[in-house]
């Protein structure tokens, strides 16, 4: 047994708008000897994700704001150093929520052991084995219905949930998916790597008549992770009964005004559309269903699996800033 | 067999903004000696319907638009003086959706006979136990998803549709019905008449602040018959998994300009929001259904069942203008 010095991100203030560097503190934190039940884990990477930027506020939502001057939270991969727990015992691989810090100490309970998978980094349990590819599976679905023969448009779609979509749909049958992004790079990739039949860059503007020019059939889903002239665009392409996933409003998070809604919700009675918002919470019994067929999906290969890695606790908000500005292709890590 | 002079409504011109009456023309139309198959009818009464603001516009929507220089239609009820056909013989009560006319001449499938109701009006046919009848039940049952103990906001609450909504809301077990309205008068009915527990006057302003004030613990369905701001204030208001039935928006059917979305669409991520269209075509199997339903309670004298009449084929374009405006309580129909 032996204490342990602790590097963590804490929460110093609440930005308006977009967060700087200055919203956050590096800390260092000393753990005494494991105490009865508690297991000591070396975190091997953390995951930065778009909803983090709404616990910075002080509102109240379906996860807790972070407090302030407090570590925060999120989801993470590690490996037991010390423990006082038959059941996860040293060498253990675990998953937890208690990101944001390298080392971290506490109840066993918290942290979850799961198999190594050979020749795959650790990484993929915060990705596309983890809550990004469930999300993605969720999304499609539960939320959407998507059905065999559907036209599948995803939003933000070379981003980590976006890239596990796209896949995900054709893996399911959709007929065709069309993907928006930030930038030539990642629309090149989201045909190229990604599975999508057609991709446009939002940046170069009207998103709307991108979108009809990219399926002139129109939408019968649309998977939003972006939100505002996105959603519009969607709403104006879907067709009769078409249904939307409404998974995230990254375009959103960092306004300082109320984000103008759509103009055309008027589309919602006379083509009999539905909005479904979702967070993962409410759909955890999916895991299991979701597991096997991305294990089954993995395995075989049929999956393009990336990650934007930033090494370094002390890059952490470095990375977390750079998710928020779309610097990341694929899911966003931070290896410890 | 004898030939008839029908007096029509034909749509003139397409408004832009406010119909006037001057979008319509009134025409004398001769029809001959019967052809085999066919029957002739006198209307008794014809339906006036905010949708069929939408068929002034030559926009492709789930009904197609009104042809210009012709006569319009829509939901009627009437009696056949001229038959052809036995199983729609003179005298049979006849549903039918070719109103705008006192005299409608047609094929025999056109019309639809129904049961005479000792006591009642033929018009509740048009109404309670007809299509708005229907569409309350639809969006609350199979849009919304209402259960029991469920709180439930309705606006154009004193309207056709939202007076059998806070109605049927009750009889299946709401916990707290609100509603909302365009008179002090319109409010007064709608809780010493139409079973709502609380309602307001959308009239007065803030509507959000007036929602929130008549139910602090939120709402869980909302029947929307207006859109713009009353969807912005429910969207503020649901609790965390409640759902819409967007029915109508009468609030944009007259806007010259987009009219703006609701700026809170973050709200469908965070609370897990359903937000469903629908129009009748798709739900007409459930017609058997709500028969079953509306024809107990209204026996059971469970139904406040109330119409503004308009008198006269003449008056059919003021009374549709007046409808347009709110001038109705309940059901707005014309007496031929």
């Amino acid at each position: 047994m032996t204490t342990a010095v602790s590097t963590q991100i804490q929460l110093a203030s609440r930005p308006s708008g977009w967060p700087t560097a200055e919203n956050f503190r590096t800390v260092q934190v000393t753990y005494g000897d494991l105490a009865p039940g508690e297991v000591r884990v070396a975190t091997e990477f953390m995951s930065v994700d778009p909803y983090m930027r709404g616990r910075m506020n002080d509102v109240k939502s379906y996860t807790p704001p972070f407090a302030l001057d407090e570590t925060m939270t999120g989801g993470a991969i590690g490996r037991v150093v010390e423990s006082n727990v038959d059941e996860v015992p040293v060498g253990a691989l675990v998953q937890h929520q208690l990101g944001w810090r390298d080392i971290v100490q506490a109840d066993a309970a918290q942290f979850r052991v799961v198999p190594e998978i050979p020749g795959v980094s650790t990484s993929v349990y915060l990705g596309m084995l983890g809550m990004t590819g469930l999300t993605a599976y969720v999304g499609l679905t539960a939320i959407a219905q998507m059905r065999e023969g559907d036209t599948v448009f995803i939003s933000g779609a070379a981003g980590a949930v976006g890239t596990a979509a796209g896949q995900i749909a054709r893996l399911l049958g959709a007929k065709r998916v069309i993907g928006s992004a930030g930038s030539a790079e990642k629309v090149a990739l989201l045909t190229e790597r990604y599975g999508y039949d057609v991709a446009f860059n939002y940046k170069d503007g009207d998103i709307r008549g991108q979108l009809a020019a990219a399926t002139p059939e129109g939408i019968d889903v649309y998977f939003d992770n972006v939100g505002g002239e996105h959603l519009e665009a969607a709403i104006g392409a879907l067709n009769h009964g078409g249904r939307v996933a409404v998974c995230g409003a990254i375009s959103a998070y960092n306004a300082t005004e109320p984000v103008p809604g759509p103009r055309n919700m008027g589309n919602i009675i006379t083509r009999s559309l539905t909005l479904k918002g979702f967070t993962l919470g409410g759909y955890l019994h999916l895991a299991g269903e979701f597991q096997q067929h991305m294990t089954e999906w993995f395995g075989a290969g049929k999956i393009a699996h990336d990650e934007t890695v930033v090494e370094g606790i002390d890059h952490a908000v470095d990375a977390f800033l750079g998710l928020l500005r779309g610097e990341n292709v694929g899911k966003m890590v931070v290896k410890i």
